[in-house]
């Protein structure tokens, strides 16, 4: 027990009061409740009282600083223009496969922590996986070695960074405090700040598949963590983008790395592309680079086949089967297939991301609980997106399964989040805003 | 583990938007609290969110209805016109020793629980204790008969009567939510409600010795108070008095018995008179009685003496020494002196009443922690109060100890907390307001 010079219900008082903490008053209540010497219920009433009063951008800078010193901090000063990127989360987003081997070719370097997927939203590592013989464990000493080499090297979350966020993040979720705004971006940004890059490039998810659910919202936690990264003395942009269909056509672990494949070799889908073209945009505007410059390097990265050879280096560097990415046809896809047809004659007005997260998970795809094993071969096609004509009972969406497992739900849940009208919806952008 | 309809993050959040809680939903919360089944943690955030949002006028009666149902709750449906008084606390308050007698001699029922004193406040039954052979614990039966025979029995806080105001109060004092209006008005009328009485007389103190530093803050706790209890279907009324200054000129066990005895006589220190004629007023006045009747009826139960004899039978019924009641000089009280003397010549300004409890409690005549022995006979007399003209070094107070313990340091509270100015302080009144 280290002895604070604070009274916790001082501190509660004063954010009761509507005070600012400074960081050393945030460092007795977090890294107090961190170690175990300061009780859940006062940490709790504190959260309540955050939500309700709110937090200045230096009280949430100062909460994202003493987060990320919780635990244990990646060194990448040794790396030159290291980039990391984040995503709020979304289904059948596949855009660190493409976007990091681009930011690799184009100069820069990611030494970065993936997630694995939980619930409905997928994980990088998951994803990679699907490559026999990959792995997401590196000793420290290669995985920054690998970065230096090839630019590209990405692990599991093996280390313990920022672990006040999770012990928050737990108690949060049981006491109504998960949607406040300071606390959100400073969970988002202790992980990132903690992961060490000098450059971080946001992707922040706007709709019904995404934890921000309005423009609005999104643009103010863009916002929040950019001023945040900024206070910390890091290069932060971030990108709006819609989450209201999931991103190219397909969801589910080996069929989007086939299409992360087809977009590396410069044939994937529209909107991926362009996610991945905008983002590598601002990661370089971060260091200085003119857009229009940045866009013509970023597209040649897939066009001239640059990207592709960095990830084939990479696929092989963390053991994978290397082989795989020039022969994608070859990666494990369930061998089952099922159709979902359009309810009725017309456009299809809307594909509901969540609806084919779930179904994901239905089939065996995804998690509900943390060390789950998951099937890489099953998934969801979308054979139509919003805007493009169907005649009724024309197979709107393709379900990959194995013998049936999860066949009946994952079939329901499609045909409740398939919407067709009988005008086409006006086209939506898929960036909405940015923010730097 | 009783299973409840309701999610605690639900009602959690419901509370942190602003909503209204049904008494179903409070009592999920605060007896799901009271039997270990919804966790502390939740609670204080739960706390956090009524401190900072508040509750509705219903909310508040209900909350406090559903405290006074979490354990035993007196019946007194067998008595007529039962009267319960109570203080918001405060520093050498004798009214209950004067009030009950005199609410007996008018026909009135005092069947009450009385607790003992904590820090700078005293208790009644700590005072009636100076009685040798007195007794605080009365036999349920025996409590009943006593006080259908003379209308007046007091006893200990034996019962477990509102266990969630204790569970409650207990985390709301280290989450910094206890100064919030609808908790304490609840966390006090609960164990009147569960006390059974059908008309409450509220003696709310205001000043530097009282729970509310200032008038309008005691008027608002007054007015909830009432509210609660007119929702709970009793009579309620409220009186507002100063607590700046020590009520009568003693303070301490013995001391105060010896007081409230000549104030029965009709020999007592205005102050205290007046607030007991008021209060018993209160009393008929909820009753019916027309109020300048009621003050003639209460004043000539002093001046009549039956007051006096109500209480000589009373404590006669639980064991005391009734002969001391007509020989107060034979009370124990400490033998050793000292005094205070005015640090100029004038008037007294102000002799605050906090440094008064304070020095009490530091010659022992009160108590740090439940449980522990005091001595009766330690105390402190106003020999000047507000108002008075001193000349420098006169005694303006003195202090009644046993062999010099804690009398340095009780001398050093009084000194500090005596102010003589030039100028006589305009008076003010006891009685600041009235609210039913």
């Amino acid at each position: 027990m280290t002895s604070s010079p604070f009274s916790v219900p001082d501190l509660l008082q004063k954010k009761r009061d509507g005070g600012e903490h400074t960081r050393a008053e945030l460092e007795a209540l977090v890294l107090g409740f961190t170690r175990g010497e300061v009780p859940d219920y006062q940490l709790s009433a504190w959260l309540m009282a955050v939500f309700l009063r709110g937090m200045t951008p230096q009280e949430t800078a100062d909460l994202t600083l003493t987060m990320a010193a919780s635990g244990d901090q990646l060194d990448l000063a040794g790396l030159s223009h290291t980039v990391d990127k984040h995503s709020t989360g979304g289904v059948g987003d596949k855009t660190s496969l493409v976007l990091t081997p681009m930011l690799a070719a184009l100069g820069l370097t990611v030494a970065k922590m993936s997630g694995r997927g939980l619930a409905h939203t997928g994980g990088t590592i998951d994803k990679l996986e699907s490559f026999p013989g990959w792995t997401a464990e590196l000793p420290e000493e290669r995985f920054l070695a690998q970065a230096r080499e090839i630019g590209l090297a990405l692990v599991g979350q093996s280390r313990d960074l920022a672990p006040a966020d999770g012990k928050l993040y737990a108690l949060r979720d049981v006491t109504a405090t998960v949607p406040s705004l300071p606390l959100i971006a400073s969970s988002i940004m202790s992980k990132k700040l903690a992961s060490g890059a000098q450059t971080i490039v946001l992707d922040v998810k706007v709709g019904a598949g995404a934890f921000m659910g309005t423009l609005p919202e999104g643009e103010a936690l863009a916002r929040v963590m950019v001023e945040i990264g900024t206070r910390a003395g890091r290069q932060v942009r971030a990108v709006l983008t819609d989450m209201d269909t999931p991103l190219g056509r397909m969801a589910g672990n080996s069929l989007e790395v086939q299409e992360a494949l087809a977009t590396l070799r410069g044939e994937g889908p529209e909107d991926l592309t362009e996610l991945c073209v905008a983002l590598a945009v601002e990661a370089l505007a971060a260091h200085g680079e003119d857009p229009a410059q940045a866009e013509a390097r970023a597209r040649q990265t897939l066009r001239g086949g640059s990207a592709l050879a960095r990830f084939r280096d990479f696929v092989a560097a963390q053991g994978g089967d290397a082989g795989l990415v020039d022969a994608p046809e070859r990666l494990d896809v369930a061998p089952d297939r099922a159709e979902v047809g359009a309810p009725a004659s017309g456009f299809v007005a809307r594909i509901d991301a969540l609806s084919v997260g779930r179904a994901v998970l239905a089939l065996g795809g995804g998690r509900e609980r943390k060390g789950e094993a998951i099937d890489h071969g099953v998934g969801v096609e979308l054979l139509k997106k919003p805007g493009e004509a169907v005649q009724e009972g024309e197979a709107a969406l393709r379900v990959y399964h194995r013998g049936g497992r999860g066949l009946e739900r994952a079939l329901d849940l499609l045909a409740a989040g398939l919407t067709v009208a009988p005008q086409a919806p006006a086209p939506e952008p898929l960036i909405l805003g940015r923010v730097n």
